[in-house]
């Protein structure tokens, strides 16, 4: 097995490790049993991760002793309602599940939210393990606590903050990604060397070919990198009660405009996160804290790893509208998350509506 | 307005007071802008205390400035639902709920445990309040922070550990409530005496009469010692990690034994904790660890606060089995909390299965 990386995420008593690796799926067992006592885990997937897996995950969990309970779930967006929650907790019920057993949740970020929030609230709380499979779940998921599922026309709305045991990470998945969600997971990456770490955008542009390519060495290190930076925000503001969590949505007050306007499901999120930094870094210009260099240098990134950067051909009117609705506005004010130099991020209040309108371009 | 106790529940971060006093529920409203910016209400009830304890709370809030919502509920166990849980998040968010919000809950233990439920998940955790209306509310529920929904089959099996901001009692709510429900939290009462504070069982039984004529005095004293003395228990034991919470379950191996077996609903929580609590003092003494007079002045206690202390003509192998199935069992030996001494019990392993039968009677 390749060398591994680890991630502390310090938060008191709820501390936990992230361990990344290339071929340590098989070391889930062993990686468990090191957190906790293991004599029951379930764990929790989806019909796509399901084979091959989640089954290398149970058979782990298994051989290191483990009474293991499989549930698969549908993929995508919908398997986060309230209905499949209920349906998780009527089988953990009848698994015979307690404090005392493990939820492995094996998939991307729908199947951690849910499973998470499904371990969150069973019995007031039994601990639970996340195994990311997609590159967006193990860069943004897999850190942060954030659990739950969808009420119709409000995504999130029902959850918990409920941090795992642990998280391991294997690149070896990505290998098997489709081509969309992976460069998807890009646009999140990307985002982190943005906000918080210009070094890190440098080590980004010299490694397009690397990325590209999925070289599980370059991947190990993007992955730890993004990871750490986002526990440095989240320890800092675990419950998003001081405001410092905000800078973790660079571009997302344009890109959920986006993904509202164009109807959900048809740009991947990170696609959408891509194109909306692009259009917070341009009201960044116009409003001279940065200037068109700054904005072309990520898009050029952006474009390199396969992302698209131009706004797609939507109703302004409409974006600007679903803008008005987003949770940072406060008394009609639009609020964003804009850059004044790489690596350094801003809430900045008060942004005329004009000027927010024209940054789609 | 008459003299108000205050009882501090110390659990770090998560810290709040208990107001007790006797017509203070016009001063909710106060009470709560006194603990967070009031902008948003959202009082949740049942049919049963809608009017007028409920439209008071409202009013109350409204009249400190707040925008109020009222949700009313069905009265009753099987409002503790998740479908129940579900249209309240919906409507929640209908009504444009946020972490700015906060949930008010006026009414028993079902109401305080299903809009606790609802609060700590919608938006990953609004904050709440809990205005109890039943004696067992009040000294039960009101400390701990156990929130949460049934499942069919399996009592508080969904739910969370969720502080509330502050809980306000007035002891004039239980003017009006059925004698059966009083009496029913007077075995409650009587438990925190025998299980933490001999003393107070002595007051108990000197005050038998006053406590028959729910005299706000008595009352506020009896409310703010059980608060105390289940407050003590809490704050070593938030999450029930330890082991010491389960001092709280004194009686409740044999109470969820009756309860089950003679069909849920058929007792009130409180009347089968009475009995529960016989059994468990006979246990006690089959083991030596106290003697027949020690059982004999429990059973007074409760016989003249109107409590029957009979164990009910129903099947003994049918309650042995269900003891069976008591969280408290491990790998099949029964474990029960029984006392030694006035105002001290323990929690005592390998109970031979015949003695626990013999303490049915």
């Amino acid at each position: 097995m390749s060398e591994q990386q680890t991630v502390w995420v310090n938060l008191g008593e709820r501390s936990y490790d992230i361990e990344i690796g290339s071929g340590n799926l098989a070391q889930t067992g062993p990686f468990v049993a090191g957190l906790r006592r293991l004599t029951h885990a379930i764990v929790v997937t989806d019909v796509n991760v399901e084979d091959p897996h989640a089954a290398a995950v149970a058979d782990s969990l298994a051989a290191a002793g483990a009474e293991v309970d499989v549930m698969v779930v549908d993929s995508g967006e919908g398997a986060k309602s309230i209905d499949m929650a209920g349906e998780l907790w009527q089988r953990l019920l009848e698994a015979g599940a307690d404090r005392k057993s493990i939820v492995c949740a094996v998939g991307g970020g729908v199947v951690g939210d849910l499973a998470g929030f499904v371990a969150a609230t069973f019995a007031r709380g039994i601990p639970f393990v996340q195994v990311p499979t997609t590159l967006l779940a193990q860069v943004d998921s897999s850190v942060g606590g954030k659990v739950g599922v969808n009420l119709p026309g409000a995504k999130n709305m029902v959850g918990s903050f409920w941090q795992p045991l642990g998280v391991l990470i294997d690149t070896e998945t990505l290998s098997t990604l489709p081509e969309r969600e992976y460069r998807a997971g890009l646009g999140e990456v990307v985002k982190y060397g943005v906000i918080l770490d210009a070094p890190f955008f440098d080590y980004l542009e010299k490694n397009v070919d690397a990325i590209n390519a999925r070289q599980p060495e370059v991947l190990r290190h993007v992955i730890a990198r993004c990871c750490r930076l986002k526990a440095d925000v989240v320890e800092r503001d675990e419950r998003e009660t001081t405001g410092l969590r905000a800078v973790l949505n660079y571009g997302h007050t344009f890109c959920h405009a986006i993904e509202a306007v164009a109807g959900y499901g048809e740009y991947l999120h990170g696609e959408a996160v891509a194109i909306g930094m692009i259009c917070a870094s341009r009201l960044a210009e116009s409003l001279e804290r940065v200037d068109s260099d700054f904005t072309a240098r990520q898009a050029g990134l952006l474009q390199q790893l396969g992302l698209s950067t131009a706004t797609p051909d939507l109703d302004r009117d409409l974006l600007l509208a679903a803008m008005g609705r987003d949770k940072k506005v406060e008394h009609g004010k639009l609020r964003f998350v804009l850059p004044s130099q790489m690596g350094h991020v801003e809430l900045v209040g008060d942004v005329p509506p004009e000027l927010a309108r024209a940054a789609f371009a």
